[in-house]
């Protein structure tokens, strides 16, 4: 069973509107999987001509769902989308390999579309078999119901302990045609007895080939979704996709085939606030979490190393756990850059808490107020910067604190 | 100032009787360097002819007691250890180097030892100048006071937010002669603001040449101290010492000066205990730590595969909060060993829980008895086993599980 823990403090205000984009429809539906009371399937139908990319977990023990996406995506083809919340299909071996295989013959007998031209994604318990004809029962509903406006309901469907449903859109020209990009997500949330998973999709009207929208993903990717760490655990599951419609073509968007076409810079700027915003919704409902933290790290031999550095200090527990205690402890911080394993040198370092500098070529900076540095701790967003004072390599990656709350809701269900 | 924790359940029930070692002698006094109403600095003097060899931390970013010992221990010889508690002396840039250079006056001054064959260790705050005068004041009388027997004066001398001082002993002969290997150690805890460190000190009368001394503490660290894991954090101060003070060849003991020497078989045994009884005392001593858990990785491709799948699960917040909540959570070490980015195949992964193989060739083992698992985490000592079926890399680590006491120790003590 689902945690129902209270609405993340850290949780958007408000959603924002999100129109429907052309060319793909949302409907959800209650199969039953393992949730009482709440819908788990989400089901996007993709009209003809859509393509696909996607990016999925590094994990070498990868579930069955992203098995057989990897193995679609070569077509860059999709007519359709199904996720589940409540059982993951992940370790579960040759019976999972046949639960999605069973899934996609009979998501392909509901929506007519070819299973080579279905992906999938399974976010819950792992372990278990998925019993994939609770499918069955909901799809032909599904695809009667669906609608381009039900952003919200199906962002809610593949929740799993995520406090609220995460969404995000943006707009962008391409050869002076408006084009739109939204996407959904879920969190790295707990679902007793397992992990779960972070899952996204995104969705676009622009007619953008495979290739390119893959190239475009891949480095978007990098200033997003994996620049944010929750707790430095990796889910079987992982799994980001990007949808093009193509539907823009008959309002006189061009046709895009490469990554590097000049008339996609707006786009891709697009495409990274529409990530990014989602990646920090994944952060702002950790497990848990009570502080939002953005981590720089300028100065760094490359960017490589920058980034390595901030994953050290972002995954470090004693750093987290200083923040959730709202104490500017840059000694923790000296000490997650020593352990990341890149150069650095110690009198060369210098650290800010919330634009504080409060050290500063191998010591203690003389001229920081403890109080203004105090009352910067206190706010809901903490911003750090390190500075290597080694050359020009830098990265920002973003994290949130680990509270007792965090320890509770994974260790204590069972008791 | 350092917490008053309460004193750690997986403490060892009683101390072991720690016998003189010829050639050394221990001496331990309060030099208010940070602390009130404890000691805070302890002297080891060594008998001319003693040879020493080092391990220290990888961060990059060592403090000046480090880079101070590497320096010396080029040489081999050593004459005096001085070690305080309450400052660290890292991240204090040149005016730490100054400070140890000070230290190492005075200890000279104070001992008649070269300044070259003192070695020197500090452990506590990070960042704030250490006060080398303060030694001024107390060592004339230490040098005066020290003696064989005081093991356990010592051993608290050097701790930190440690519960219980840290200490172990044992026995080989060397050519018929009967050799002492004893040590002492301090572990991972907080001391406010800052985290500590690990230090170890271990002593031998063996009269074994520091070449040697240096290859064989090298060799036994992997099984040991390099195989415990708390947080998965590094400190800047992280040293291990072994000093030989060859006392035994009085009594007949042979003079070894090569590793691979056969003489050496039952030393290297009784080092490999030693050493792994203080590892294991730091992990007993993890801060808010109720579980005291092994895992053992078999079957992987090589043995430095295992033990980086072993490091992964052992530094898992999902895996020790599943601990912490007595949770025989498999699905959770899954997720591990498939972050590792070693080679893993779901489909031959086996998994165990206090013996219990609860996870089989890609699925649940539907033989285990859920009863049996819940009883053996229960445990206070937790054997987690997990069975690549690749190839013959096997390794073993040792960790805690992640608390809330944990969480509070780190993140409360300002609040």
């Amino acid at each position: 069973m689902a945690h129902d823990a209270p609405l993340s403090p850290l949780a958007p205000k408000t959603f924002p509107d999100m129109p429907a984009i052309d060319g793909v429809r949302f409907a959800s539906g209650a199969a039953g999987i393992r949730y009482k009371g709440r819908t788990d399937v989400m089901l996007a139908l993709l009209d003809k001509g859509a393509q696909v990319a996607g990016v999925f977990t590094k994990s070498k023990c990868p579930s069955a769902p992203v098995d057989w996406c990897r193995a679609k995506l070569k077509s860059g083809k999709a007519r359709a989308l199904l996720v589940n919340s409540g059982n993951a299909n992940a370790f579960t071996g040759k019976i999972g390999a046949d639960a999605v295989k069973l899934a996609a013959k009979i998501a392909s007998r509901a929506t007519g579309a070819k299973e080579s031209e279905i992906f999938m994604a399974s976010t819950g318990v792992i372990g278990e078999p998925l019993d994939a004809t609770r499918f069955d029962g909901v799809l032909d509903t599904l695809v009667k119901d669906a609608s381009g406006e039900n952003w919200l309901d199906a962002a809610r469907a593949i929740m799993t302990t995520d406090t609220f449903p995460k969404v995000a859109t943006a707009e962008a020209e391409i050869g002076g045609v408006r084009v739109r990009i939204s996407g959904m997500a879920k969190g790295a949330g707990m679902i007793a007895p397992d992990m779960a998973t972070m899952l996204s999709f995104v969705f676009t009207d622009a007619p953008i080939a495979a290739p390119a929208l893959q190239a475009m993903l891949s480095k978007s990717v990098q200033g997003s979704f994996n620049a944010i760490t929750v707790d430095s655990d990796t889910s079987t599951s992982d799994t980001l996709l990007l949808f093009a419609t193509g539907a823009a073509a008959a309002r006189g968007a061009p046709k895009i085939t490469a990554a590097n076409d000049r008339r996609l810079t707006a786009f891709k700027a697009a495409l990274d606030v529409v990530l990014t915003n989602l990646a920090h919704q994944v952060v702002r409902d950790g497990e848990g979490a009570r502080k939002f933290v953005g981590i720089e790290v300028t100065g760094a031999d490359n960017a490589k190393a920058a980034k390595r550095i901030a994953l050290s200090i972002a995954n470090s527990p004693l750093v987290k756990t200083a923040i959730a205690g709202e104490d500017a402890n840059w000694g923790r911080i000296v000490m997650a850059v020593g352990k990341a394993g890149e150069k650095a040198e110690r009198d060369r370092l210098a650290i800010w808490f919330g634009g504080i500098r409060v050290a500063y070529k191998g010591l203690r900076d003389p001229a920081y107020d403890e109080a203004k540095v105090s009352a910067a701790m206190k706010e809901q967003a903490i911003d750090i910067r390190v500075d290597l004072g080694l050359g020009k390599g830098a990265a920002k990656v973003w994290t949130c604190d680990l509270t007792k709350e965090y320890v509770a809701i994974n260790g204590d269900y069972r008791s």
